[in-house]
């Protein structure tokens, strides 16, 4: 079984904490590990020892460096593949991505279980119990489709819908007469009463050749524009990784389309595995809030907050103090750059009014926070009249490139481990409560020689601060390309 | 005239932009000039050409320096004396002070024009007239309120009461029968219609002499704890200026009690002249938000808002991009270090809202945002494990203590204008974008020799980052006490 990981969405309505800089993937829910990694956990325990041949990620380009961190600290034993988009077209092109790669690499055979990279399921194994059953059906010429048994008369999810209603326990495998849109109220509560609807969860079980088969017969020009895609791509590869890079011209002729409308509405080899599973894709403020248990006012609270006459409020307090005051129904999130405060019956809005934000300055949304690089990261701690002020963090062994600036000058201090300094001419030690500095013009590097992460404050000095003010001497290591070393 | 302004109050109903650190004086809401410097113009305009003999602030201890500096922008010409408390003790204390001083200085004949520091008048000359007819009443013996002619039914100020409906062109200044507490609102209707009742602004004028004799008559140990909190105070005399820190342990034994309560409500030599001057005594968010035009949904913004489906709320966003969605009738106050979330009717709730919370960490109130010293300002921009960043404003000409540190080192960027470096043996000019390093132990001292403001990023580094890690070799500079150089 082959694991494709559908990462790039931009996760826009949990807005503000999720942006473009910071998707729902990255999200640590629990504290210790992401959705991303929780995503790649449950792909191999789904397939069991041994069962998972390779995990195939398809994320935005900018989100690499990270997207491979996350997968690291899990140790993983399983080769890694790459398909980095140049920008978001909804799923139908990343999966039909994934399916042309994967056929290439393992041949038309090749069995994929993709998976969304921002989705929480409590029962693990019931999961693995489904997924059993849908590498059956899948190796049966089918598109399986994981149906989750509805709980409410939800209309914010598509429906899958079977013939007859039917015990899970009695069949644990379906064909699936369609998909369908999302309801209105009243179609949701039949579809809740009937037994015969099931939400789309988005996930999907199916060979290479069954999905490129139905795709060329359903959707022929998002089949060509994409391995024209494919064709075109910078490929990197490693020992065992590889990385490819969607070509951008041909990527960007493809429809924003999700596989649902592009493939799954029209075809005809649609089998449904009903699942109960525990199962949220955390999609709304309000599917969060959900995660979080109520007080005796009905306040479900994160952070430091103080509340007096507050009732029925969502309270994500991640920056600040968050003080409320004679208000109910709202859901309060703050983050360094954004607040939100929004009706609580509003927050499947939140996606509209976080893209209308985002089509301001999509430049910004990239490079706030912390940045990743091969080396390490940076994060910019503070901006000022001719200062920028930064932290960066090196990997034990890790460099940057050597590098030249015409209008700053730049200060290193060093807070924890020892770096070993190129400045001009020199080549020294700097230990931890050093400092150096580095005039305008000089040729420098940074490296970590040591075996703890290195970290050191850089105080850029100057009239201009902008990044593109940067020769470098070698090429590779901070030119934002991916390198397995 | 001698113009007294009362600047000690917390304004912990403007929280969170207004808090200990940062109370309401120094709040600019026009951009350009504090309220404060707003105060000390009015006193001077009131008083005409000339006839303001000299300023004495009323303030916390802590606020020293700032309220200086405040000053000092309008280049004064008259005395400036300074009464610091130890610690809030509300008005009463304050004016009785200022009474006992300026008896002491300019003899029991000195007339007080006694101003709080955080209102705002937009007819200042209606102002300076009616100050006109209160000198003259007040030579008289008499105690002279400015009673403000209600517009509202308000029931968040107290009243002054007159025997008899008049018109204020005919009688500009009459006997007041006296104070009454804040009204309920059929109260307040009555007061409103009766045109016998003034808002009570809290500026008064009166000769030392009147006001120190209705003390020893109505408020005897009030006057005696004051007098012994003044005898024992500290002072610093300059060429004209003069600073007298009050003795903490006298001045904690006083009472925390308005004028109002103390004297104005027992006193028979009571006048008031009636004014008509565009007051606001800006006392909650609510009379915040009036300062600000309404849009055609109701909506009061200032900073960075986007807003949908939204009715009828302030919004005050001065730290990040504030977003609202189906949201009415709120108060949302955003700033760097807290948010507030409140129903727009509960405006005079913060307050309590506020105390509540400042006893939470008192420590913390004074030393966020930016420092005031005598040499210039600090402010920290960033703390983390093993290191802080601060940017240090250095005035011309001026200069830091000899100091050393047993537990960090210190990194000096300079990023505009030149500094004079003191580092053990050594003693050099740091220019523009050159930047030093002082290690752990070593004597040193920053100076700005240049006629240009020096600014310096400082990044310590080490263990123990506390402000309490510094030995001074020299006295005065960086000490905390008043210099007059």
């Amino acid at each position: 079984m082959h694991v494709v990981i559908i990462a790039g969405g931009s996760g826009s309505r949990l807005w503000p904490i999720s942006q473009k800089a910071h998707p729902k993937p990255f999200l640590r829910l629990d504290g210790a590990t992401s959705l991303l990694q929780q995503t790649y956990q449950r792909g191999q325990f789904a397939c069991g020892e041994d069962g998972m041949e390779s995990v195939t990620t398809v994320t935005h380009r900018e989100l690499f460096f990270r997207t491979e961190d996350e997968y690291q600290a899990l140790a993983p034993q399983q080769p890694l593949h790459y398909l980095l988009e140049p920008c978001g077209r909804n799923t139908a092109p990343a999966i039909c991505a994934a399916a042309l790669e994967l056929k290439q690499r393992y041949g038309e055979d090749a069995m994929l279980l993709v998976l969304p990279a921002d989705h929480r399921i409590s029962d693990e194994s019931a999961f693995a119990e489904a997924v059993k059953h849908a590498a059956v059906a899948a190796a049966d010429d089918q598109l399986v489709t994981f149906g989750i048994t509805p709980t409410r008369a939800e209309t914010g999810f598509g429906y899958i819908e079977v013939r007859e209603a039917f015990h899970p326990a009695e069949s644990p495998i379906q064909p699936a007469l369609g998909f369908t849109e999302k309801p209105d109220p009243t179609t949701a509560e039949h579809y809740l009463a009937s037994g015969r609807h099931f939400w789309n969860s988005g996930m999907f079980c199916f060979t290479a050749a069954t999905l490129l088969a139905e795709l060329a017969q359903h959707a022929p020009a998002l089949l060509e524009h994409t391995q024209a895609a494919l064709g075109a791509a910078r490929y990197s590869e490693g020992e065992k990784h590889s990385v490819a890079q969607l070509d951008p011209e041909h990527f960007a002729t493809l429809a924003n389309d999700s596989i649902d409308c592009a493939l799954m509405e029209h075809s005809s080899k649609l089998a449904v595995v009903p699942c109960d599973i525990g199962w949220s894709d955390i999609g709304s403020w309000q599917a969060m809030a959900d995660l979080t248990p109520a007080d005796a006012q009905g306040n479900r609270v994160q952070g430091d907050v103080e509340m007096e006459d507050t009732q029925d409020c969502y309270i994500h307090s991640h920056h600040a103090l968050t003080a409320t005051l004679g208000v109910q129904d709202l859901v309060i999130v703050d983050t360094p750059g954004a607040l939100l405060v929004a009706h609580r019956d509003r927050s499947q809005d939140v996606k509209q009014l976080a893209e209308r934000l985002a089509s301001h300055d999509s430049q910004y949304q990239w490079h706030q926070g912390k940045v990743h690089r091969p080396w390490g990261t940076y994060t910019v701690l503070e901006e000022g009249h001719r200062f920028k002020i930064k932290r960066i963090e090196v990997k034990p062994g890790a460099s940057l490139s050597l590098q030249m600036h015409h209008h700053r000058s730049e200060h290193w201090v060093v807070v924890s481990g020892t770096a070993r300094v190129t400045n001009e001419d020199s080549d020294f030690l700097l230990r931890t409560n050093e400092s150096t500095y580095i005039p305008v013009g000089y040729r420098h590097r940074l490296e970590n020689p040591g075996l703890m992460p290195l970290v050191v404050i850089e105080v850029q000095s100057g009239d201009y601060l902008g990044e593109d003010d940067i020769h470098r001497f070698d090429d590779g290591t901070g030119s934002g390309l991916p390198r397995f070393t």
